[in-house]
């Protein structure tokens, strides 16, 4: 078709999809360099898939960062945010599963041709440092590679490309500013905090209680509980303490501000109310990502395990401990895996006021 | 632990789950009758793990309906009967993925106990069929088997169980009474229905051009995709006129009524408005459940094919060919899915009139 | 590294995987005619990934036909050959996965950009054809498609290879031919097909005591379940008879040979015999093929009922009814299914005699 | 049916599952105490589900390790027992998918009804321990929980059960008996460690020389790469070193002996041999069911730092870090993974004496 603005044009599936690059762009280096090992082709593909896969989740991080900068617009993109967020996490999960198809390659099948690689490796993929970069990995809680900073393998430019993601704002850094604006803690004698204080002093007495009228535990098993309590206390103290919270924000250990932190709780404990579902799911559109990466991570330290033991890798890395122990150290949104901890029973959630109920809520059904 | 109200009594995990009974309800037929059939035990773990899967179905999908009973409530629920059916897509796909564990048994394995089965059979799960009436499969649509009513099998108790779940109304009887309740359609000058007549008239208009202008198709195949054009109005035709529609609903064709149809139309047009994108998400989540029951179908039919081929299962059914046609027939949302065929681009959507886009609006963020 | 062959020249991820291709292959219609789609880019990737899956597949399926072309050496080559079908099922699986992703994208979505790829489409993907064809989907049994020959929309070249998988025989021809060499049917004063027959004829007559026997039936279910052992043993009989055999396989009803068919059920039943154990698993992988297949095809057809309903699709196909019936009438290996039909149970399998069964077996541990 | 042995005794799909049993062990402690919590049904169902799975990998797990009781029948047992843990391993990925199900409670529903719970945990499951127990967890290894031995929590009975399981020997005890008993490692004058011994050599200095000419690297980071061959080559002896051995195996580093370890090594490198391939797949199985509980108990920690946070455990547990750290460190067949450092390629790797390979071989297609 065509009209007058050249839309209508016709297209055939092959050059739409560009095949013509896509599916000539396995050239095995076995073959080049000797004879085909014919496992070299899977381990190709394989690569080729997860970073099609990496530009998709770019394209779409990138485009819910976009939606926080303007911060007007925001309420009504949270559906189509949290629908990007999801599909990433479903490209994760797939991710997650084509590693079982990398393993049906054998490490001997891998030895036929990783002497060929030497020394390109998968810490070479720019789109996956990005990935970490859009989500929020801070700089100083990555590990170390033999002692070089993670982009130093690649060239100048994309190395600032990286940079960029960071001074640009992150996913995180502007979750965190979005729940800063929250407007629902302070409002009209309505004080959040000093209510779900009261709250928790009454859920942690209850605990108390609990334990000490046990028939079942010894008096040894009783005190060492009580204490747990106790530290479970000592910990509900930190959030409510802003300048404790600060010097854990300094030390790295925590990543949402103050006022972030305490947003983030309000949403989670009233997100039955129909205007805090979406920024519920929100966050846990987050979590779930999160999630996956690691499992990602774990898994595919797995399989470097499986195929090629503790020998270094192809680019150098020491290669599964390395791998595994960034499965647990590389996750970003630990401080909303956290609220967790913070949480109280509905039972013993204070109702809103009335006046704050109905800011809160919006009515699809007319009478 | 123990207080003034009972609260606090103590209890172990193994009493908790009540595994003195799940662990020994596992009586193989073989043993009893003749020599153990390793395979008897997977046989039996299976099927009770899927009824333990229905319990749960059945809990969920109950106080899903439940909620819709108390028409005020429902808009504050929403959020959480859409978590809800999302739990039942999650375990409808578990379910699926168990058959491949089924699989692990082979036909020859199958035979070293099936005879001893006769003539318990799948098809007299009570639960199952509870899902399916709950979910508002309709008698008349059901296949029969053997001629006799799918319930015939079940004591009059349960049969009886099964009709009140339609008296009562089914999750689709209560999702078209709800939809029937939107309050946008027609307010303040804002004719829904107008307006989308007006948008499709363009856009099939313009898909003509395009066929008409294209360089690519030959004469013929023009004419016929013109003519697919045309069966494509008429097909639009058929939802703006309500005569027609309420026929169709009369032949059981069609299951949601004129009025709910074009309500979820409107959602599914507006859904990124803030106040129909839990709407938006509820119709999904039905959707989704659907595609999993059947796909359970499907996947069950194959299982069995690959089982016992041919031959007659031990409840007497004629097998794979009646299980595999129910993967086709016993799509329930059906109308649901079609809303896809009634859908116009955005682009060419119009602009909904200023007043009753700040009906649909609520704002987070304070200013 | 760089070595008088050359072998040890170094390469760089980026250049390895050539993801300067790789990753610009992405032009998104709806950005060169209009304003830029933003799921477009997922419609593209998402297709891209399956033509790299497809071209991995092809390789692994090539590479299992070209080991049956050496008769003398498939034997060793049986545990690599069930490695790559099992690789082959893995990627399918994954496949099936992927249509999750793809279903993250509403039809409201899909409608933003849809209009710019008339008249691309699925249909025109070489790659899956080659597929089904190196499967050996039988031309005859194909599903026509707006009364075309399916290859009808590729460039004449292309039509060629696809028919020269045809010539040169497809996995399911040499598969037949393998199986008609097998040298234990008739050894030594053993003949198979006799014993089998006796077997069946008393299992036969064991159900049908079964049946009279039981207190739980009425009178006319046991009339009716009679009657079912009895077209159970008319289905036995035609396997036993090669006339009526080679009639069902003339009619396109059967593909396999009587030979061929007879070496399977042997196989099938007698699989615990060391020497019978891969071959068992090698049949038992394009089983596993096949319902991934189906599978994907019902999967694929939701998908598109889900995107855009009844309407046409953009390669001018009626969409889901004509998807939906491949995934029933596309099965490839249902011959390897129906073995299940014949099957007896261990329990009346005759014992092997004793030269026959040290013919089928072999010692790891020596003594 | 019934006849003179009671064979043919008739039953019910309800009776048989003892569905009575199943679905009635469902007692909310949330509903006796106080109020329903709705999500209760579901904890309950799926830790019911879990225990179910575990009597199923029990069963199969048990009746791998009786095939080896008996030295003689192994062989012809090995491809029945492959497929029992080919069973195992998909229960398991089943087990992990479903951690899914689990997640779509939150952390707030799982408030409402835990503190009912006091003090259950899945610290009490049997099962669980012996599952661990049967497939070999030393001892030794576990970590311990609050000081205590994992097994204190259970009545003396069940502990003797799990002490038993260890005396009769754990699959892994009874995998490395029979590896041991491999009769090709010294036969006819082939001696397969000198042999090995040689290839890996000559490997090690082609690696060498192989960084030594390349144009990429640094001097620098050649030196580091010499450097890591070196240990490789460090790493090499200590396999060939039988008291170096030894000594791994007494300080609890190595499971498997020396002999056992060789072999494994010979059937990995020979594993396309027909008579070595099946213990190949053996071993393999072992590998990914060792895989699939390490990514559950990974994916399980996950779970449960999501649903508490760091807050302790209703069985007193620390939680995430605890769970999360039996990931890395309950691996148990960590030796068998280990085998990929101690392969060398096809290419290297010498031919076997004709003597030795007709001993290996046997043939399906007779001549």
């Amino acid at each position: 078709m065509s009209d007058s603005n050249g839309k209508y044009t016709t297209i055939h599936y092959q050059q739409y999809l560009e095949l013509d690059k896509i599916l000539k762009a396995q050239n095995l280096r076995s073959l080049q360099l000797d004879e085909e090992a014919h496992e070299e082709m899977l381990f190709i593909i394989v690569h080729q898939v997860y970073e099609l896969w990496f530009k998709q989740i770019i394209h779409e991080l990138e485009s819910v960062i976009e939606f926080f900068e303007d911060k007007e617009i925001i309420e009504s993109s949270l559906g189509v945010a949290i629908s990007r967020l999801n599909r990433v996490e479903t490209i994760l999960k797939l991710m997650v599963e084509q590693i079982g198809v990398m393993e049906t390659m054998t490490p001997l099948d891998f030895l036929d041709f990783r002497n060929y690689l030497f020394p390109a490796s998968g810490f070479q993929s720019f789109q996956f440092r990005a990935v970490e970069c859009l989500l929020g990995l801070p700089n100083e809680q990555r590990l170390t590679y033999h002692g070089h900073k993670y982009s130093s393998v690649f060239p100048e430019e994309q190395q600032k490309a990286l940079d960029k993601i960071y001074e640009k704002g992150t996913l995180l850094d502007i979750v965190n500013a979005w729940l800063e604006r929250t407007p629902f803690l302070k409002l009209d004698g309505f004080d959040f905090l000093e209510m779900y204080r009261k709250a928790l002093d009454k859920m942690l007495e209850n605990e108390n209680k609990a334990i000490l009228a046990s028939e079942y535990l010894t008096e040894k098993e009783k005190e060492m509980r009580l204490k747990m309590v106790g530290s479970s206390d000592t910990y509900f103290q930190s959030i409510l303490d802003r300048d404790k919270h600060d010097e854990l924000v300094k030390e790295g250990k925590k990543r949402l501000s103050y006022e972030a932190t305490i947003a983030a709780l309000f949403i989670n404990l009233y997100r039955d109310e129909p205007i805090l579902h979406l920024p519920f799911r929100f966050m846990t559109a987050l979590i779930d990502i999160d999630n996956q990466m690691t499992t990602w991570r774990y898994r595919h330290a797995q399989m470097v395990l499986r195929m090629i033991g503790n020998k270094i890798g192809t680019g150098g890395s020491s290669g599964h401990e390395y791998l595994a122990s960034t499965a647990m150290k590389h996750q970003i949104y630990t401080d909303f895996h956290n609220i967790s901890t913070l949480l109280i029973p509905r039972s013993e959630l204070p109702a809103l006021p009335k006046n704050i109920k109905e800011q809160l809520s919006f009515h699809f059904t007319a009478e």
